[in-house]
């Protein structure tokens, strides 16, 4: 047994070390005298351990493994207890499957609908993705099994993504894009963090010694590995130095004789060499396994978890005169293909060779009937499908009707154009609605969608990617079985026009301007008060719950809030509460509010909990850009407690006195009516000594003055008329 | 009598040099032997030449002038020659009262609808404001009067105008905030420019070498001075180096002291200070004239012109059923104290003391009755002058409702926060409204509004800030003695909130991020495809007009559109064409279309005319930030001739090839889908030659790989699991 050091390290030849920061492959580190292989595997909502014989780019041939909802669901039940409990189970299977680091979750913000890998990431929203990442890593990694956290950083859209700069401004960076990231390495310690294809501000990512190293490691504390995503290395010796470990995949020897002849060259320094080879050792001394064959492990325990994990999570979106649940009695009917054929999970990395998939068709009801409706192959009306499904809603009680984007609208590696769902499907929704009052529309999408009959259905829900239970999950809401509980982690616009990104998302093939700055999502759709579909946080229940007795207290760096929230139904259920806050007392642009906290809980019919929420003093903070630092102006703030970002239940002004005061530094910059406004003695004593004060006092009284004032700096004094040595001998009075 | 060159200033004192680049006062050049002092003047809608025993912060105190339409009210003409005419009347009047000097017109675009100086410019469109501007500039200087275009550059809000800077990306300045500065200087050789008080992107423009000396000289041949706003020098001697010739006003004593120690002490260098000096000099060699007694001038016939600049400006925005004109017989309703006492002028540098207001109801029929409605000094309902105009309209067969916004609301140094009528305005429009079905409002405004009540009234026109005249245009345009031809060169919004810049505009006080980039305006609202109150370009006429025959033809350097314009009603009238055209084979961001040219047609009742434009390479051409230079993009675009920016009549196909075509250049960055697809031979030939192409082919007969193919780039070329002993051939083959 060796020792994992820099001298061991030392010890290897240049060629070994040379091979230790590439792959051996696809999926293996290199292995050296004393330290054996490691392997990885794709899979955030299942394992995707290829078969190792098959070809690299023939993606879904991979071993039997449950698969799990995605990430665009999994944080719809904004339970970090269910996040971590998911992450158990990967870390279960991986180590069963003997992998030494699980290549995710992934924690990218939904910046646009279009974003073709939207349904592999968790939200718009940083806390809310950075909480599910924190539970998921903890999950995982407390099973012995690494994660990769990808895509690392601003990895945004899948077009030209090996390219395409995407050009931030620094706030919006550190407070959107940065924020979630910062979260789980401060608070989860992954193993590794995975640096995305993109450029950021021109600079590659695998070269981005600022991200890389400056920001992550300096500041934020990182100590384990960055490898690359497959093929994100362009020059692996620049990549090196900026502070990546490990290319991945790795090129052969040509990998090898590259660093080797750096070092020989001098473009590379040993000790830089060194540095990312002792910390691929390292992770493979912590985290890898002897690979031998797969032992078992209870996959059918898996899947009773992948069903609660959807049951917990799934979105009641509308629910006119309680329409849900269905009522046993009733006759019922089962319309569109994508209750026998349903999206559950995602392509490209995502996707699982799934162990045991229970279509919404095989979990049904004896007696409902089906009709296919439309052909998920074909986007034109089927007539014949289209009639039969008709007919059928005709003579049924109840209708509930399965649409959703069909697999090649959204994978990994390609955006979308439109988030229309198929004329076929849009067309025959609108037929069936007016035969039928009494339609319930079940949604399999990956990411937000258009629904324009929205206003003709009276009950909705949306199961996202619902993993292989997606059956038994639709059936438990569709029954009451289940009482929903999950909330929408994105903001669901009426029209794709409505988003920020529209128009130039994906327009420019090499740059990416995130023009919107910070105001993405529910941030920008509050700032322009535009109604949206369903907002950010939005999520129905069976029962309803009150509000009440709020209160917001200081303490020394936190800020206590505490309310009372009561299940005022007749059936059990949970429910997301939200803290929202927002500043209004800030001089720099500012968000309408921000979720900054949230708890799930669970209430029996008429039953009462007491929640008291945390808030440090980041969630006050925005990023100082010109100071390069968070912080918390003091003021006047209001917080919010809702049951979604548009259904604030509860609301009170608050002062926070924990921060940071306003400067009152008066210079020549400074406007005569914030000086005159300056309760600083020191000012008021140079005011009266210089002069000034008595020649501003009567001009103050005079309303046009005080709005003239407003914008004349001290250093333009002369524009009120106001002699040159007047100003000067105030200055002279300040010092 | 003198000869000015450098050789005179440079036997000049260094206090008599020191002396001219600085104002000797608020309103003139200092003199030095031989060369007398000059005096300037505000007032781009009529001077505002103030009494010389005037405190310079009493505004109002100037002489007697006839009052012009405010620049938001002559743009809306679209019409070159009026615009010149404007010019010479200003030149005229400017001339008599001995001004060297006149400072304007102001040319900003109209960025924000809050901002508080929007009426004393064009339009939110830079080729209008441009050609406005470059039309008003001949017209004044072929009086032998200079002006001084303002405000250079990117000085887009009031509020803390000292100090806040205007953050703009590159393209975004060159196409939309430099682009109208840049034709004037070319096309029209202003005397003077005034450079802004704000910065730009962090540098304060007095300061600021890049844009007063790289782009306006170095770039567009700029040979005349530059003046700084009033107040706008905070380092004089850091502004005179960056290229800016005169501060203004001077500090007296202390200017002067300024610069003479700043030389001694090396931090100025003499030659930096002789060439401003000489500038100064030779514009007052050039414009000057003898400081006398005023001589007079034919202010009668100027007032006439003030009126047909108004008449042939005011945009009718609406008019269901011909609602007018009115007719003659009709018993006439006139209610708003805004028909007593007009806005018809801005507030600030652009106030005039006017010769002779005629206010509309001066000019009112004999039988017209009152009512005066709201009060102007309030907001909130008047119940007593309410009842009495709801009663009065009830009563009269039509209602000539006046609305705007009280001078309180815009002016000069300060940005406005709100875009609505006052409520005591809303409010009685809405209940006159509901007891009239015949009512005409009247707009009296310096920028755009909301107007709930736009749905609920037959007919509306705007007048904007209409001059002294505006009595009589109104009527002129009431009774049908003049069809009204204006075109509104803004957009107006259903609501402030729809605007890109909402809820961020002046929010930071340091800082004003320009997120929009280049959609401003139209531009903005055609992106997001969203609804408008009224669209740019939209204005009503009493006659109808047909458009046909578009032809579009390209030349070695110019592309010529040719269409017919017929007059289809009873009676004469102008119109407005517009050309737009929309670039569909860019690969940068792009607008949907963009104004590029416009003429105004005089036609009888039943005439037609055929209108030939010759548009220039520029007009297809946007801002390349990477290269630095102006760029049209050969391929797709659509010619669009219209009534307004969302009323085309005419469009065609174009293929554009006097441009540049996209670069083919293949490196590792470019994608495999593009390499597949260049037809360039030796490309076509490396792929054989490799061997690459034999194993691409199959791959591209897969629409999966297809598809995927064209996000992989070269250098990941194995991704697809193609070796890279294939890639390095390829690359040898190309060389």
């Amino acid at each position: 047994m060796v020792t994992i050091d820099l001298d061991f390290v030392e010890g290897l030849t240049l060629e070994e070390r040379a091979a230790l920061v590439s792959g051996k492959d696809f999926w293996f580190t290199a292995k050296v005298p004393g330290v054996d292989r490691m392997m990885m595997s794709d899979g955030p909502s299942g394992l995707r351990k290829q078969n190792i014989d098959a070809s690299p780019a023939d993606i879904n041939d991979s071993v039997d493994a449950v698969c799990f909802p995605s990430s665009a669901l999994t944080a719809s039940s904004f339970d970090d207890d269910m996040l971590y409990k998911l992450g158990t189970h990967l870390g279960i299977a991986a180590n069963a499957e003997h992998l030494g680091v699980l290549l995710g979750p992934g924690v990218n913000i939904k910046r646009s609908p279009l974003a073709g890998r939207n349904f592999e990431y968790f939200s718009e929203d940083p806390l809310l993705a950075g909480r599910m990442g924190v539970a998921y890593v903890k999950g995982v990694q407390d099973q012995g099994v690494g994660v990769s956290v990808k895509h690392f950083a601003a990895n945004n859209r899948e077009n030209q993504r090996f390219t395409s700069s995407s050009n931030i401004d620094e706030r919006a960076l550190r407070e959107i894009y940065l924020a979630q990231f910062e979260r789980i390495v401060k608070q989860a310690h992954p193993a590794t963090l995975m640096c995305s294809y993109n450029r950021l501000n021109g600079t590659l990512n695998s070269q981005n010694q600022r991200l890389l190293t400056d920001i992550l490691r300096n500041e934020w504390g990182f100590q384990g590995l960055v490898m690359s995503d497959w093929g994100a290395v362009a020059d692996h010796v620049a990549a090196i130095k900026a502070g990546l470990d490990l290319e991945m995949p790795g090129k052969g020897q040509a990998s090898v004789d590259e660093i080797v002849a750096a070092v020989k060259d001098g473009r590379l320094q040993e000790s830089t060499l060194n540095r990312s080879a002792l910390r691929v050792l390292r992770m493979v001394e912590k985290w890898g396994k002897k690979v031998t064959k797969a032992d078992t492990y209870d996959k059918k325990e898996q899947h009773e978890f992948a069903r609660q994990m959807a049951d917990d999570s799934i979105v009641l979106l509308k629910n006119d005169q309680n329409q849900l649940p269905l009522n046993a009695t009733d006759s019922l009917a089962i319309i569109g293909e994508l209750a026998a054929k349903p999206r559950f999970e995602g392509g490209g990395s995502s996707h699982v060779n799934a162990h045991q998939v229970v279509t919404p068709l095989d979990a049904a009801p004896a007696g409902a009937q089906y009709a296919q409706g439309y052909s998920l192959k074909e986007t034109a009306t089927d007539e014949h499908l289209a009639t039969a499904a008709i007919e059928l809603a005709k003579k049924s009680d109840q209708v509930v009707f399965f649409a959703g984007f069909p697999e090649e609208m959204e994978t990994e590696g390609f955006d979308k154009d439109t988030i229309s769902l198929p004329t076929n499907q849009n067309d025959l929704l609108a037929k069936v609605a007016a035969v039928s009052s009494n339609v319930t529309v079940v949604l399999e999408n990956g990411s937000v969608l258009e629904m324009p009959w929205a206003d003709q259905v009276p009950a909705i829900f949306e199961t996202y990617l619902a993993g292989e239970a997606v059956g038994e999950a639709t059936w438990d809401i569709l029954t009451g079985k289940v009482n929903p509980s999950g909330k929408l982690s994105e903001s669901f616009p009426l029209r794709l026009q409505d988003n920020p990104t529209y128009g130039t998302f994906g327009k420019d093939h090499d740059e990416e301007d995130y023009h919107e700055g910070i105001f993405v999502g529910y941030r920008y759709y509050d700032l322009h008060e535009m109604p949206v579909r369903f907002p950010f946080g939005h999520g129905l229940s069976y029962t309803s719950f009150a509000y009440s007795n709020l209160t917001v207290e200081e303490g020394t760096d936190t800020v206590k809030v505490g309310f009372d929230l009561t299940n005022t139904g007749k059936v059990a259920g949970k429910e997301v509460a939200q803290v929202y806050v927002a500043n209004q007392v800030s001089r720099v642009e500012m968000p309408v509010k921000e979720l900054r906290d949230f708890t799930k809980v669970a209430l029996e019919a008429g039953e009462s909990k007491h929640v008291t929420l945390t808030l440090p003093r980041r969630a006050f903070a925005y990023y100082n850009v010109a100071k390069q630092q968070w912080e918390a102006d003091n003021g006047q703030y209001k917080i919010m407690v809702g049951s979604s970002s548009r259904d604030i239940r509860l609301s009170m002004a608050f002062t926070l006195t924990i921060g940071t005061n306003p400067t009152s530094e008066v210079t020549g910059n400074t406007y005569v009516g914030d000086l005159w406004a300056n309760q600083d003695p020191h000012v008021q004593k140079a005011l009266k000594d210089s002069g000034l004060y008595e020649i501003l006092a009567p001009m103050m009284k005079d309303e046009k003055w005080v709005a003239i004032s407003a914008n004349i700096p001290l250093r333009s004094l002369s524009a009120m008329g106001i002699d040159e040595k007047i100003r000067k001998a105030f200055f002279k009075a300040l010092k």
